[in-house]
């Protein structure tokens, strides 16, 4: 088979390699329908993050069950499957916790820009659709599998409540997905932090309310400004930086919640101003497992549409093209069909 | 009249002083009933926050209403009232969303060991009792005006929930006040961390259903230990040193919540360890003025008896003595009688 391997930062090559097999009687091999790249590739290819070695990439994946290992009832060959980018067994006790990204099997996704995938955890990770969906669904089912479920983890950490306000850090993919989750959980008022026409664009498509352009300080003001000065009631952290995660703090009320979903780069918060400041704060990687069977089902009913964060989409084999635009912010998302 | 002043590290004075007259038309001024040593007071009788200048002390306070300012109606004079140690207007957006203690006209009190107080924001400060409780309920009553009231908000801090596992960092008056409000929250298993054998026992009878005596990184790994090697739902530290932080941090299971009420002194928390956790972090000044209608409920029902935690009881003019007694650990809390 043929996937995409990162030799060092801006080499990404679309090779041959060997055929996934199943490992271990709970592995299964998926055929992929559509994978993507992500943001959070662009570390490793922009240098922020070191490759000492060349390895595979992805970690986003719809497709069809090829074969599962002996451990595995939930799925069966021919079905169309979406799973998250951390396995998991949904049996653990920080599974049962809800918290499937902490589960005590984990082993997150690596291997997905290829044509064919092995699932670690499948019968606790990989969740079938009723029937093989329209084509026309799959980028979104693709997005459930780690850009909306992870916004939609923003949401929940951040504690959105209807009639709630809510502002979005970050207009990535999970930014907007995040304003799609705010809606959907009932915010009442959803303030997008972008300076990026088209993405105020489908931040407005998706529900948000209100555009704040400014950063940082300033960006904190403007919020204090719209939310009667005292600050926002969620607060959707969806960059990871020492700026975003200020900016953040400093945007929510006194009692108000953050969550936050950038992986947080050289972090740090003064336990004094956490203090003072009454807010709540929660994140880390998102437990898209929770999330899975909802998500697609409002996916498949048209309730949401976040397949729309995909504004580029080219075959496998130009994924190298895939991380250049979005590198250099042609486009928020990429979509690979093999 | 009399009342206790600080003049350096280690230096408390019972001196004469001004009677407090209303300066605004929102104040009243209380005749002292009872009132207390905080560990907080410790901070400047030992030194670690400067005394430039001589200043009154005591922020807990339970007293009969002298006289009230003009715009003052929810109490009247000869009643029994109990405030917080952060006064509040009780109808600002902070404080309709129930952070009182970040109420936008917040004064916190400073000038409670004496016999008369003048209470800012009296209007949505206190709370009077429905006639003139026996005596034996005061030092409860006391309580509820700060230690009780942060033990509650350390147990909602955490989201402490029936059947739960909750873990108390810190045996002071705090920590033996948030187990009693882990069990009136209906945690099932609650895990003291203590080393000293008085405190150990009052845990128990609040409610403590384990000790544990090791400390630091030891003291977590033996809460994992007893809680199947995950962690505990909700921590609730009640220091605000790095080292609690850390260990109520590493004490808390995957998802699960910690609550400080410690102010911290010089603590902070690593980004990208706090969002690999998965833990929920809120802490803050207690907004006790939330709790107090239902606190003082318990207390009067004899619910609940967190005046156990006075174990020393002097005259107002040997105050000096109280601060010393908690100093040298002789003594949990000092009450106070004018």
């Amino acid at each position: 088979m043929r996937g995409a391997v990162i030799h060092a930062p801006g080499d990404i090559r679309f090779e041959t390699l060997q055929d996934p097999k199943i490992l271990k009687p709970t592995d299964a091999i998926i055929r992929t329908a559509v994978t993507c790249v992500c943001g959070s590739d662009l570390w490793p290819y922009r240098g922020v993050e070191p490759t000492d070695h060349a390895h595979p990439m992805g970690h986003e994946y719809v497709g069809f069950v090829e074969e599962v290992g002996s451990d595995v009832t939930a799925v069966k060959p021919g079905q169309l499957v979406v799973g998250s980018f951390a396995t998991s067994d949904n049996t653990c006790a920080n599974c049962r916790n809800g918290f499937q990204s902490s589960c005590l099997n984990v082993e997150f996704m690596t291997t997905c820009q290829a044509d064919y995938v092995r699932i670690p955890n499948a019968q606790g990770t990989l969740v079938a659709t009723d029937g093989v969906p329209d084509e026309k669904f799959w980028p979104g089912l693709l997005a459930v599998s780690d850009v909306m479920g992870t916004g939609w983890w923003a949401a929940e950490a951040a504690e959105v409540k209807p009639g709630s306000t809510a502002v979005v850090v970050g207009d990535g993919a999970v930014g907007l997905c995040a304003v799609i989750a705010a809606k959907e959980l009932g915010a009442e008022r959803i303030i997008a932090m972008s300076r990026h026409e088209s993405r105020q664009n489908l931040a407005r498509e998706f529900g948000a309310t209100d555009i704040v352009t400014e950063r940082g300080e300033e960006g904190a003001a403007r919020i204090k400004e719209l939310t009667g000065g005292i600050g926002a009631d969620s607060v959707l952290e969806c960059v990871g930086t020492q700026e975003s995660m200020s900016q953040a703090l400093h945007s929510t009320r006194p009692g108000g919640n953050v969550g936050f979903v950038g992986v947080p780069h050289e972090v740090a918060v003064d336990g004094q101003e956490l203090f003072f400041s009454h807010i709540g704060l929660r994140g880390g990687p998102a437990p898209v497992r929770r999330y899975l069977p909802d998500l697609i089902d409002r996916v498949l009913a048209g309730a949401i549409d976040p397949g729309k964060v995909f504004d580029l989409t080219l075959p496998l084999d130009q994924v190298a093209e895939g991380y250049k635009a979005m590198d250099e912010r042609r486009a928020i998302k990429t979509l690979l069909t093999p």
